[in-house]
């Protein structure tokens, strides 16, 4: 997607530690009248695949999963998924881990039971794809419910960092509007 | 709102503790469509008021300030404050302290200054309203930003626990869509 690539080189700072934060328009500002656009992306790439909900994981996935989900036809509902720690875990609730390159500790993603059935086809999405560790844990998720994941819908994908690529070959379709193939913190940035 | 009003009636569940979970359709599994009237509601509250940023919260409030920041005409962006330890606050943020009573312990909320300005126009979103310490928080934000706070939209407000009403004394607009007076474990809830 041409003018996300071009609002990333614009908006988005590198900074060490191979991060990039684009806090003007997805991570913390949130530029709505754009989201609407990725949304529009989402819904016309899975618009034929009978998907029925949406699943996210907060916090920054929200607002991108509800304003795809309102661009879909009919409009689909969105089940976001908790991180919350081990002893918060409760019974009807399928739990996976993620280990959080990020923070570095491991932390549990959770979703109720009666939010995720076997008769969902699921669009799962989030903001951002690196090592794949949360997009692991919800695809996890949706197998133990039974759920079919139709695909995934990524805003940003540092490509390189491989997690695309290792679920790719495990036969899930994913779709990233912006695939990163490296990032220095010269500020250098090239789109795959 | 006659429709929110039923369908907490209908879909929420009263625990111990004072909680109402309206985990079905606002903060696990979000019914876009229903979200989208809310939005709706919003704006038709505040379509004349000049509003050109809504602010929001982490993690639950960041749908409910999206669908309805689309709603507006023109669409106006998103600013969600974080949470975080205090340790992680760095220089160019505004901070305020929220004590949560759900989890017993003091957290800082932020927002960075770059995304706040004195030339905002903010309409203040979020989910519930009960005794008031994160709508107060964002209100201190806003105020150190010197940014006019227009009014706040919440969606459901727990009018028994005294937070709107000490808030609008102070002479904040507040617009609940729904105002919870009673509430008991037995399952019985009556509106304001």
């Amino acid at each position: 997607m041409v003018a996300l690539e071009q609002k990333i080189v614009k908006e988005g700072k590198i900074y060490d530690g191979d991060i990039l934060k684009v806090d003007s328009f997805l991570n913390h500002r949130i530029d709505v009248e754009f989201l609407n656009e990725i949304g529009r992306e989402f819904y016309s790439l899975y618009k034929d695949n009978g998907v029925n909900k949406i699943l996210t994981i907060e916090a920054s996935g929200i607002g991108v999963a509800c304003v795809a989900a309102l661009n879909f036809d009919p409009i689909v509902p969105v089940v976001f998924a908790k991180k919350s720690a081990s002893k918060n875990i409760s019974g009807d609730v399928y739990t996976s881990q993620v280990f959080s390159y990020t923070h570095g500790r491991t932390y549990d993603v959770m979703v109720a039971k009666e939010h995720l059935t076997a008769n969902d086809r699921i669009l799962i999405i989030d903001d951002f794809l690196a090592k794949g560790a949360a997009l692991e844990a919800l695809v996890d998720i949706c197998e133990q419910a039974g759920a079919e994941v139709v695909g995934v819908g990524i805003v940003i994908e540092k490509a390189y960092q491989g997690g695309g690529s290792r679920l790719r070959a495990e036969g899930i379709r994913i779709e990233s509007l912006a695939r990163i193939g490296s990032m220095g913190t010269d500020g250098n940035l090239e789109f795959v």
